[in-house]
């Protein structure tokens, strides 16, 4: 059966369908638990949480479900504090604060300090799967997984990066094609010169690394994951598609926005993170446009924007939000998660059924 | 069978696989000749060239084979002569005319004004098939075409593009992912902002039009053409994949290139011709992006780049050559059409049986 693949095995799941990990708020433990009970694995984003947090969510999420989830953490990198830049930077945001009448800017948290601490609370409470973002972890720490059975998943907008992955023994890679929403998982080049699109991504990447592929960027239905599968990946990893199902704990207007939007309406902006990431376009990503040399890297401009983005939440306006979506939009619906795992599922049956008449 | 698509009939041909128009070299008769006697579609990239040259390669074409081809010819646009965009870019780009020896700067000739001849020459010589890329021609000419039985195919780069070709009624649409090499057939958005990957784009568009729909943009082999069909393409339009074969006019040079190329090599520029445009990144590219606020408008910047890039090749050269491409790069191959041409055809039957296994 198309489901039984190397991701189903080494995941131990029933369908290579990975919820993608999406920091910051979507991934609450209802979703998580919903995908991995419909034979999925969910994934709850830890990038942004705190490690007593995400022992909480974790044992949310158990409460929720016995199936087996992930957690994705954030790679930690060097990070420049360049005074200029960050002098700058909170001048031309300063509009911004004064609207929502938001105090001086405070001092941003090194929330790269989490990733141990996550680490270590991943194994301790034995959590089944990890998967990394931004980078690789060092040997020590994936020595460490493997010793205690946990199974590792690493992400690559590369054929390099995957070579990379594959090198130091990453189980699974999640290979992120261009149309993907939220951040960029690249860490070895420029992000903006390692924006692929999947069609292509794909069988570039698996024609050069054995590990298993899964492919996310722009799928969103069971055409997008034959097509995926056709492309030679043993997966699919889906955002935006889970994003604006019920048990998401993205915004009302965040999931409104991806709903009535269109295939071209998002664009790539560092604004809101320092870091590339995809989202619908909206004022604040066309009037930071100006100041992208200037900006400060992640985590320090995401600490900068995020009273801005919460306050612009708050007073029920989406011009200041990050809208995370990939380029798919058109495709979303608002339905129970457990659902769409079922129509992705059935989909899937019906257009390798169809394939079989041709 | 797969083959048996709308695009199969409506062209009626053998296999709906398009060789994309790449207008200005690589379209060689003996390769539009090769594609359509493998059955598939070969097509005459015609945007830059003359009426006249245009009716000996038709007559050329015709000699090395009795099955239908295409012309595609580019639809004429507004163009603004901004006399201080076309001061300061012909001094920016002295260096490069130093460089190679080449005389001041000649006046362009208008390409656009080719349009109409064009067609006039396809109506008299009956060419089956005519694409267009860059706009849809007005009712009247599209009226002369259908009353010639003349059948047309649009390229959209967003889903109200293809709407508005349906609207028009263009027979078939090709939907340009941005995987896609050479110039984006965008003409209703600011290009950079109709970027959609193509696992992106095809669901999108075949939802929103009845039209058949070709997919293009990244796709290079079996794998690429069953992933099409299942994201609901009724064809596929391949280029750099057949830009690579023996009977292309592409330079050596610009196929080595591809050939030694990765799938994150390749950028976006307007550099070369005032239009959007993926090719692999080089040294014309990279020097001249700081003079992207005052690139004249297509097909000023083409003329005014011609004989840098013609001299440049000449040198053996390609750091200031147009070396067009798409993102698949790492999947292109140095052999004659008619064998490209039964790969493809091979590689998706046996994509289609193994799917018929799963």
């Amino acid at each position: 059966m198309w489901y039984e693949t190397a991701v189903s095995r080494i995941l131990n799941i029933s369908y290579p369908i990975i919820q993608a990990p999406m920091a910051g708020g979507p991934t609450r433990p209802g979703l998580v638990a919903a995908i991995s009970n419909s034979g999925g694995l969910g994934s709850f984003g830890a990038g942004y949480t705190s490690p007593d947090k995400l022992r909480l969510e974790i044992h949310a999420t158990r409460k929720l479900t016995d199936k087996r989830f992930a957690v994705n953490v954030f790679v930690p990198e060097t990070v420049i504090r360049d005074q200029d830049k960050i002098k700058k930077i909170i001048k031309a945001m300063k509009p911004y604060r004064d609207r929502f009448g938001l105090d001086e800017q405070a001092a941003s948290e090194d929330i790269n300090l989490y990733f141990h601490a996550q680490i270590k609370v991943i194994i301790e409470e034995k959590v089944p799967v990890v998967s990394f973002t931004f980078g690789i972890p060092d040997g020590e720490i994936l020595d460490m997984l493997r010793s205690e059975n946990i199974k590792t998943i690493g992400t690559a907008t590369t054929v390099d990066e995957a070579i990379e992955l594959e090198k130091k023994g990453v189980e699974l890679i999640v290979a992120q094609g261009s149309e993907a929403g939220g951040h960029r998982g690249s860490f070895q080049k420029d992000p903006e010169h390692s924006l692929v699109g999947t069609m292509a991504l794909i069988p570039q990447v698996v024609d050069n690394v054995k590990t298993p592929v899964v492919a996310a960027g722009g799928i969103m239905d069971g055409r997008g994951i034959v097509a995926s599968f056709a492309l030679g990946a043993s997966g699919v990893q889906l955002g935006t598609a889970f994003l604006t199902c019920i048990e998401s704990g993205a915004s009302d207007l965040h999931k409104e926005a991806i709903i009535k939007s269109n295939e071209s309406d998002t664009r790539l902006t560092r604004m809101f993170s320092g870091k590339l990431a995809r989202g619908i376009n909206n004022r604040f990503i066309e009037e930071m446009e100006q100041y992208k040399d200037i900006v400060p890297d992640y985590p320090i401009q995401n600490a900068f924007t995020r009273d801005i983005r919460k306050a612009s939440a708050e007073s029920k306006d989406t011009d200041y939000m990050s809208l995370w979506a990939g380029q798919g939009v058109r495709l979303s619906r608002s339905l129970p998660a457990a659902e769409l795992m079922s129509i992705l599922v059935d989909q899937t049956d019906e257009m390798i059924n169809k394939i079989k008449d041709w």
